[in-house]
């Protein structure tokens, strides 16, 4: 998506090794004209294949997954980082390690939002080492749906996320696919749309 | 908001004294369609006050949050609940103490991202005690931006939130007011929009 990639370019901060901040827009600022697009160039790929419902994870998955969902016209449904005391039964878990913030968490959905009917197309923000789609992919799998395929605003494609999801059987789609980090900068691959 | 009343009342769930579960469509499954109309709603009452960014805090109030400023053509920023290695400088903070969740968290903003000039819109699903609302205002003023009012999803009207934002000078607008829960139904108080 050639759009996101130019916005990467112009407001991303390479950190370090590996980390690409891309607070301005996407994981702490929400430019949602950029996100009603990703939306949109998500639906338009799905349009046809009788997507049911949307599910991301908490936080910086909700803005791309509502607009995904509203494109598509189906609820989304983002997984919980924590438990809370309002969730007390039919609770599906999986375990998460984010390298980002060095701890494992447990994601939660609750298992009735989530039938063996479903289609589920995974979005996420970030797909890098692909701990937060495998757990959400074990959670809707548990509940007898299908995954119809992740889609991914930003993937770090020198991270094995991708090759650990492709592995299983998965469809990844990712709008921008980072090769490399290069004296700061960030180098594109080819982007799946 | 007459829609929203319903709903609530349609698919909302009382648990113990003072708890309601509004899980199928705010909190964990969200309907964008109405999510979209609240965020139509927060923005038509704002239309004409020069509101220059709308603040809320992760998660379930990022929903309604990113379609208020969709509607007034602002960027939407979410606090963070817990520090991120790649949030490292100019961090405004503040302690919030969520009573749902029974633990005391800090929630943060880049300071890059408020600037004196700044008219800011809170958002937020719930508004029971406070102390989230309360911890947003702290930062927004911390960088010198102007509060221009809270825009509350859902109000319990029996706890002191609301009283603890006024008292301080704030306008509180709650598109859903909750007078009490009645034998396991919710009572509604006029709603203020």
């Amino acid at each position: 998506m050639k759009k996101l990639e130019e916005r990467i370019l112009q407001d991303g901060n390479v950190l370090g090794e590996n980390i690409l901040k891309v607070d301005s827009f996407l994981t702490h600022q929400v430019d949602f004209s950029l996100m009603k697009e990703i939306g949109q160039v998500f639906a338009e790929h799905f349009r046809d294949t009788g997507i049911t419902k949307v599910v991301t994870i908490e936080a910086s998955g909700i803005a791309p997954a509502v607009y995904t969902a509203e494109a598509l016209n189906v609820p989304m449904i983002f997984a919980k980082k924590s438990k809370n005391i309002t969730m007390t039964e039919g609770i599906l878990t999986a375990e998460v390690y984010s390298f980002t913030k060095q701890v494992t968490s447990t994601v939660s959905i609750a298992g009735k939002f989530l039938e063996s009917s479903d289609k589920v197309l995974v979005i996420d923000d970030f797909l890098a080492n692909g701990q937060a789609a495998n757990g959400l992919i074990k959670i809707i799998e548990e509940a007898g749906a299908e995954v119809a395929a992740v889609g991914i605003v930003i993937e770090k494609s020198f991270q094995d996320g991708r090759s650990l999801l492709e592995a299983q059987g998965q469809t990844v789609l990712s709008l921008a696919r980072i090769d490399r980090f290069e004296n700061g900068k960030v180098v594109f691959r080819e982007a799946d749309l």
